[in-house]
């Protein structure tokens, strides 16, 4: 077991209504808000109505940016800066998905910082400050409610890059199921493979001693993949969006890769050059690119994918042949995907492979670099996993 | 699935050495501390040394405060609060176990306050503002050190009652697992009943939809057990005690019931009645009571009690006679229990059954309140449980 520093200091408002809290939460930090979220829905839905009600009760004033994107951008980022330094705002409340969150925390990082944010995600300036950011969570997925990590995709050049640090953990994260009850099955089940990849990047280690977290690891797994199957059949049912709403919290504020070290994370990276390109949904790429990650490495610790295979997916096979039990971990892996209504070939979200090329280069900073801590991928892997997922 | 806040801003700073690092953590908040400690077990192993070493090293001025004692008392908190408010202190560095801690954070309320620091452990008070606390930890067991919790003994009377509230949460707990290397067997496997404890307290509800945290406690639970066997065999082994150091803070730092209410906490609350008037080990009480207490209430919920003999001591029966399940689950605990070394009836503790009237009393304000609740429990319950414990 590694050493480790962990600490989860968001105040999470979890349950029915929790939404109508927004206007007290906020006003501990602030009375002049930036109110960040993205398209129609939480205007459809009267989220929207709800908040400016509650923010007005308090007498908090708030300036408006919308329009977020999946994949969100640069240059929203950007604007968003120019607005809270023109209108003197001190306080950012992002009300959506992780598209939302992560340009509300890349705007709290550029506000206090003289040069242009993104030197931040090309690593060439360190941060010193960000602003407090809170959130109103409406989709489960990503886990930027409570995590320290964003994740900004740069139009110019088309690069999509992740950033953490302590400063970026919203203060707040207001979570309520039943706003999660109008997402389309699509949305849904890219956030679960968005859930369960956060879990897997970091459950796929070669460190050993690590039972805790192996377990808890499983733990959450498990109950996401129940509960998906559940809320894809019955969109309102409470109990199993709360189980699958919390669980993508946990997957990522950094409890289950405690002892572990960060985790392997490339899959990620390589499915960010995909959403990056051809902007597809995060969560849909995953479903694409784990599976074809792990039949690229499980012969390197065939012991963990056996682990995988009878823990989460409970395969019951005879234990004289354990690649046999590894393979059927991903294949079921794969396999569920395609039950909640995922591609887990690129050919099915209609990219071709005349790219792969260009992608693993960026991947690997013109091949200088390797990805990966299970297994380190230099770009000739990545475009192998690339084929692999044709 | 219930509605809930949860946070857990404690920074953990967990490995090895992680000690040295005390005098760093420790200037964030003060350049004066009140180094509050038990007896001579951290000088014994050098421990004390470091610390000293550490603060020194970072122009850290102290104060000493030793003595504290299991069961931890009043009268040495009284004493805490006047060393520093005498000496202008605003820092508690606690160095211990549990007991450590909780003096540490019952001393870290009543500075600020004027009146006597019992009145928030009877309700009296509310509690406003508390000096910031510090941790380093060398028993695993309490929890205490990410919780939002104290547990006082009032030697007058013998009244031993805990308080919890926000403001309590350490601002930093640094676990070394290599410090708990000497501790005692007994003092281990109390550690281990206690861990125990905390989860099983949170897992008899009967909030249904709670599958989430029903996998994690289970998964908590069977990785405290497993490594328990390991470490009492083989004291120093790093990552058997890693694991059940880390489960230790999971199991109470209120992760675990979230969405669960807080739990039940009858099995402590009679427990704590007779640690207060026998003084013997908090964790010994519970290998006691626990079990018993199970064995009183398992009708209430046999399902409950099924999945605990099911999922966290792999009881594998024919399901015809659910009853019988539940009993092997309850069997092996208490088996378990014996097997670490500890007690499971009072008479193995050398008490008698003298004085279960007076403490059903004590727990029920005389018989005017019930406690528990996965089943409300009241005086005449009370007894009974003592006498199955017999």
């Amino acid at each position: 077991m590694k050493d480790f520093i962990f600490s989860s200091p968001t105040k999470i408002i979890f349950g029915k209504g929790t939404e109508e809290q927004v206007g007290k939460e906020v006003k501990n930090y602030s009375n002049k808000v930036l109110l960040c979220y993205g398209g129609g829905s939480i205007k459809k839905y009267g989220l929207y109505d709800k908040v400016v009600k509650a923010l007005k009760e308090e007498g908090v004033e708030f300036v408006e940016l919308s329009g977020v994107k999946p994949n969100p951008r640069l240059g929203l980022v950007q604007e968003g800066i120019k607005l809270v330094r023109e209108n003197n705002i001190n306080f950012i409340l992002a009300v959506g998905g992780g598209s939302v969150i992560d340009t509300a925390k890349a705007i709290a990082m550029g506000v206090p910082y003289e040069g242009n944010v993104w030197d931040f995600f090309e690593g060439k300036a360190e941060l010193k400050e960000a602003l407090p950011v809170g959130v109103i969570l409406t989709i489960p997925a990503t886990g930027s409610e409570a995590s320290d990590a964003t994740v900004i995709t740069n139009e110019d050049g088309w690069y999509k890059i992740g950033f953490h640090h302590e400063l970026l953990r919203p203060k707040f994260a207001i979570m309520n199921p039943e706003l999660t009850y109008t997402l389309p099955p699509y949305q849904t089940a890219c956030g679960v493979a968005d859930i369960m990849a956060h879990i897997m990047e970091r459950y796929f280690v070669n460190e050993e001693g690590v039972e805790l977290t192996d377990r808890l690891c499983e733990a959450t797994l498990k109950t996401v993949i129940n509960n998906a199957r559940i809320v894809l059949k019955d969109p309102a049912n409470y109990n199993a969006r709360a189980q699958i709403m919390w669980a993508g919290t946990i997957a990522h504020n950094d409890l289950l890769n405690t002892g572990r070290g960060r985790g392997d994370w490339a899959s990620h990276r390589i499915e960010h050059e995909l959403s990056a390109i051809y902007d597809i949904a995060h969560g849909a790429g995953l479903a694409i690119v784990f599976p074809a990650w792990m039949k690229y490495v499980y012969k390197n610790n065939i012991n963990r994918f056996v682990q995988f295979a009878v823990k989460v997916w409970d395969v019951d096979l005879p234990y004289e042949n354990l690649e046999e039990i590894a393979l059927e971990g991903i294949r079921r892996t794969e396999e569920f995907f395609k039950e909640i209504g995922l591609p887990v070939r690129l050919k099915e979200a209609g990219i071709s492979d005349d790219r792969f090329e260009e992608m693993a280069d960026k991947c690997t900073k013109g091949g200088t670099r390797t990805i990966g801590d299970f297994v380190k991928l230099n770009k000739e892997d990545i475009i192998k996993i690339y084929e692999l997922a044709r």
